[in-house]
């Protein structure tokens, strides 16, 4: 019975924060109200309020499986030698994941609850990466670890920005380039 | 004559902008309102509209100053030589500028209009970029030289990104890997 009840619940759950990306996604961070992802859930506000004490824990939801999932994607590839050719051709798991996470971004320029949750979210993936970046390198420092992390993040957050706008070089050219970067990034120190 | 007429429209339309940054830092995108910005610019909804013809003239004009701005920022410095530093410490010219670029990436993703502006502006960044890359560094070919500018636009806005997080390294660490970057990407190819 519990466990029926529990699937039912997650399953419910799970409607309201696709309905909260929904809203998101077409109308923005402030024109999505509760009541509009609540229609759009085809709920009421109150069985909505059941699930998600306020706007808010939707959104602090919505981050953590965005991450859960990035995480999740990145488990078990090595990482540096794919690299290069995802920043070559500016890979990306989901666009919708992005925009959403360009949403949170510019929203945390004025909400310290959301800046507060990008940093938490930010500082998972950051620590996983590492752990996994010591797994496969295990003779580099884990300060050094740590920079090549900051680095690739960078490289990273930077290629799905520039995904907004037309490639101006060929990723074969870029590609090469990268590939440097990362070959020298993971060299003893 | 003239010229006292178009300095007052000119410090009109200088208000207007002002005012309109400060909404979309306060409210966001879809929240700030033609009747908002006028309220916050203190005129009439009917005098903002003798100036830009809609909202979008307003977002197109905001963009183009932060542009212009960047751009003349860029002009006569040697940036491979301030790259590797900047790049450390995430330096950026303007906090404000940042985070409405941002909202208007965000607003990019659903907006044909507001990407066409962004692309319009990333490619004139690029461009400019370019031009005095090749001036610096006159035996890299004009290929190469589009890819170290691109290489450098994708650490650049990744830099600024993760600005809205803590940074987990030591900048003196980085600085020495972006110079490394830098380096190689200036080599002769």
């Amino acid at each position: 019975m519990t466990s029926k009840l529990e699937a039912r619940q997650k399953a419910r759950q799970d409607d309201i924060i696709a309905a909260a990306r929904r809203c998101f996604r077409n109308s923005g961070f402030h024109a999505a109200s509760m009541s509009q992802i609540a229609a759009e859930a085809k709920l009421s506000v109150g069985q909505i309020y059941r699930y998600f004490a306020n706007k808010d824990a939707i959104i602090e939801e919505m981050i953590r499986r965005i991450i859960d999932y990035r995480i999740a994607e990145m488990e078990g590839k090595t990482q540096t030698k794919l690299m290069p050719h995802l920043l070559a051709c500016r890979f990306t798991l989901s666009e919708d994941d992005d925009a959403l996470m360009l949403e949170m971004s510019a929203e945390a320029t004025r909400n310290p609850q959301v800046a507060a949750w990008l940093a938490e979210a930010d500082e998972r993936m950051f620590n996983n990466a590492c752990t996994m970046l010591q797994k496969e390198h295990p003779h580099l420092s884990p300060e050094r670890v740590r920079c090549c992390v900051e680095v690739i993040a960078v490289m990273m957050e930077g290629s799905i920005y520039r995904r907004l706008t037309p490639q101006k070089v060929s990723p074969e050219a870029l590609e090469k380039i990268y590939q440097e970067i990362i070959n020298m990034l993971i060299t003893a120190k």
